[in-house]
């Protein structure tokens, strides 16, 4: 597939690059493209990368990842285009932390409504699912590197999209029971609020090579 | 050892059951002593068991447990006497769930910070460890009723009362592997963020009866 990979932070290229190594097309989308970091990433990922704006990513994609930080993605994916989002499956992973008053941030859903719900609203033709906002880039292409079971959760109103999203994360070695469907594009809010426990059990482990894994009788 | 449950929903009797179960004396707090479902779980607990207002069990007690509702728990506490907890353990079970917009409800942290740290704050020598809030109660008391290994949490600024909030685990069949310190007290506002995704799992599994496993590498 031919996949828009916005944000070009570390969880953009991260999934950037698990997505290339999954066989897909990834273009890498930022504000201006041609800058440093897009190109040392299509440098160093090789065949099957490639970068450019947010604008040029998106259109020439079938699906969306929106890699970009919680507190400007709605800027990004307008700058990404309307028309170049409509109809297709957007992942959205990100956060909207607010490191305003510092350490610890807060999580801002100024209405009470999470990230994923305001694309969904500015864009409703769009099929946003809200996954992988609750692990560290690392273990989002490579979850096999911590040992036994965990979980990664979806959420969206449409259900093809979560069975694509749930395709691409097969393809990074997630297993079918491991992908665990949270509920509706609502869900979202939990899966953005539950960043604070995560970064307090970071802080005690000294790492964010952890996870949660759901047990159920 | 001598301990007060303030509360008399679900998670205030289970508890109370549980610790009574556990070897422990136990006296159910609440607005009003005498109270038809104080008196009910005092026949039906037996011996070690007893009931009256919030400021009789608080004085009484070596212990506290506020299982009261987090939106009220700062009223109950001062109900309950600021002499009566000082220089107490103070196990805070609470979630502040705002249901007055319909649900899925919000976590009332108005100020940003947590029910605890507000606890902590107006009772600066009474010693607040949250725990339990992210578990359902009949899970609390019986964690082995779910396969294999789960997680709970304890947040708090005084190492001794995370001791003995970790031994009054313990006691309920949690293992010490299972009992996860998330930090201090500012770990309390994540695991009452952590409701919103509880809440969404709940109503896609149908069931109350689950948790997570922390998995580490």
């Amino acid at each position: 597939m031919r996949i828009a990979v916005l944000g070009t932070g570390v969880v953009g290229t991260t999934l950037g690059t698990g997505l290339v190594r999954s066989g897909h097309e990834v273009r890498l989308g930022s504000r201006t493209a041609g800058n440093e970091k897009s190109l040392a990433w299509v440098a160093e990922t090789g065949e099957g990368a490639s970068e450019g704006t947010f604008a040029d990513a998106a259109a020439w994609a079938e699906v969306i990842v929106n890699a970009t930080g919680g507190l400007v993605s709605l800027e990004a994916l307008t700058a990404a285009g309307a028309d170049n989002l409509a109809g297709k499956a957007v992942l959205d992973i990100s956060n909207p932390l607010d490191f305003s008053a510092g350490f610890p941030p807060t999580v801002a859903q100024p209405d009470g409504r999470s990230i994923a719900e305001q694309l969904q609203s500015a864009f409703p033709t769009a099929k946003v699912v809200k996954t992988l906002n609750t692990i560290t880039a690392a273990l989002m292409t490579h979850p096999r590197s911590l040992p036994g079971t965990h979980s990664v959760f979806v959420a969206g109103d449409n259900p093809e999209a979560k069975e694509l999203a749930a395709l691409l994360l097969t393809g990074f070695g997630w297993t079918d029971d491991e992908i665990i469907d949270a509920g509706a594009i609502t869900a979202a809010r939990g899966l953005e609020l539950y960043l604070p426990l995560w970064l307090s059990l970071m802080g005690t482990f000294g790492t964010p090579t952890f996870n949660v894994s759901i047990v159920r009788a």
